[in-house]
């Protein structure tokens, strides 16, 4: 089998590794229908995490489920199946809690961008869609796995309610499927903080009411403008920078709340400054797995088409393209077919 | 009129003062039945906020109306109130928020050890009690201004609701009635942070169900052991101190709350490493005037007594020495009558 391996900055090989075999019980072995590239690879392959040796790359998968271990009870072979970048086993109290990717037992997925992927806790991990999707459903499928789920997770961390004013710092394909989201949970306006034209387009369509383009105080300010001074009520930070984080904090009103989804790179917040703006601060590795069976029914159901963010689709054989692409921002989202 | 003014580290001198004047139509002139130290007087006092010029002290009080201004149409002469340290008009959106403390027009009370007191928007600022009280509720009445406030917002804050398991870091005043705050929202278990016996003692008195004297990575163990590994689902932060902070923020189960209400000195967060635990933050000056009425009516009607916390009353005139038994442990905090 071949897959994709990150040997250092900039430079991804599709090579050969070994395919995954059951090693656990409760494994399950997927054949890939699709994966892609999340705007985290970047980190690594821009060389801004450090890559000590060579790494299978991939962590937002679909497919069909090709063999099951022996604990496997709910999950079937032949089903299509969407999991998210955490194995959870969704029993211990972190995932009772909806926490799932602070289960006690997690593991990271690590080699989805492969035809074939293991996933550690199939039952707890896994969920199956109602039946086998048509072709065009796949991409948006996809997108739940974890870039979808993670601009829900912003929102839903943000506390973003009917009539509320949402801001969201980000425009890649997490910012704007935090916009989707916003707008599926009723928010009355959505200002989406971006300067690319094709990234307003598709903000717009997802429900973005207002465009800014300024950043840093200017962008705070310009959302201070657009609020009557106020701030937003619910801010989406999905970037994950020291910048991004402060225009988040600042754009907040005071008593409302940032969700924040970017991994921080470098992030420090004085206690004191955050103390004074009142804000509400909630994130983390976004608990996808909470948010599956509601999202894979929100796009089985026509209701959101978050695939849209795809605007590159490749074989997977060409996955080093796909980075290339989204480094260097002429992608939004790469999408790899095996 | 003498009051209380801080000239540098450990120098507090009770001495004359001009006293105040309606200077505004929405003033009021109190005079003070009862006002108070408070733990954050200290961080002057100790020097580590810097003092640069003779400072009048003072932000918790309580007394009877003695004239208001013209524009002031809710109090009247002659009635008992309460306010908080800010005051505020509880009419823009930050008040309507609840957020009292971040008014747009806030002035800070900061001259409240003396006996007699200005107090800008009064209207909004001010709380009245049904009767004037009896002697016994003043030091209950009293601890609502700010200490009690302050606890209860700490408990607000890190979302304490019935059948939760609350940590309190920080065994000062606020942290005692951070407890009591957690017991009357209905907290299963709480759970004191404390090595000093008096204040453990009171700290059951208040509701604390558990005491735990470590602190630091032993206290989070400590937390963690009581919690089948879990972590608490609120914690209450009233220190401000880096450790306390951390302390604070790994004692949280994924998912759960930290409220913060020790104005933090000195504090970093690393955000990488907050995004990981999971917890919700939120915190900063408490809006006591949102919940002043609440806590007025629960001292009123004799379902809570806040002002067990004060250990040592002495008059005005005593007030360096006040600030010498708080700096030195001696009490836990000091009442102080004109």
């Amino acid at each position: 089998m071949q897959g994709a391996i990150l040997y250092g900055p900039r430079d991804v090989r599709f090579e050969e590794r070994e395919a995954p075999t059951i090693i656990k019980p409760t494994d399950a072995i997927i054949r890939i229908s699709a994966t892609c590239l999340c705007g985290s690879d970047l980190w690594p392959y821009r060389g801004i995490s450090p890559v000590t040796q060579p790494t299978p790359m991939g962590h937002e998968y679909c497919g069909i489920v090709e063999e099951v271990g022996s604990a496997v009870t709910l999950i079937k072979p032949g089903q299509f199946v969407i999991g998210s970048f955490f194995a959870s086993d969704n029993t211990c109290p972190h995932c009772q809690a909806g926490y799932q990717t602070s289960c006690q037992h997690k593991e990271f997925i690590s080699t989805a961008q492969a035809p074939m992927l293991r996933v550690p806790f199939a039952d707890g991990t896994l969920v199956a869609t109602p039946d086998i999707p048509s072709d065009d459903l796949i991409p948006s499928l996809l997108a739940t796995s974890d870039v979808l789920g993670t601009g829900w997770f912003a929102a839903d961390a943000a506390n973003v309610k009917p009539g509320k004013t949402v801001a969201v710092v980000g425009d890649g394909a997490v910012g704007l499927l935090g916009v989707l989201s916003a707008q599926q949970m009723g928010a009355e306006r959505i200002v989406a903080m971006s300067r690319h034209e094709s990234r307003q387009k598709l903000a717009r369509e997802f429900g973005a009411t207002d465009i800014v383009t300024e950043r840093g105080d200017e962008g705070v300010a310009r959302i201070k403008e657009l609020t009557n001074g106020i701030g937003a009520d619910a801010v989406l930070e999905c970037v994950g920078t020291q910048e991004s984080m402060m225009q988040a904090i600042s754009s907040t009103r005071p008593g409302g709340s940032v969700g924040y989804v970017g991994v921080p790179h470098g992030v420090e917040l004085n206690g004191e400054e955050l103390f004074f703006t009142h804000v509400h601060l909630h994130g983390g590795p976004a608990p996808v797995r909470r948010f599956l069976p509601e999202l894979i029914n929100l796009v089985w159901n026509g209701k959101i088409k978050p695939g849209k963010v795809f605007d590159l689709t490749l074989p997977l054989d060409q996955v080093a393209e796909g980075y290339r692409a989204m480094d260097e921002r002429r992608a939004i989202k790469a999408l790899l077919r095996p």
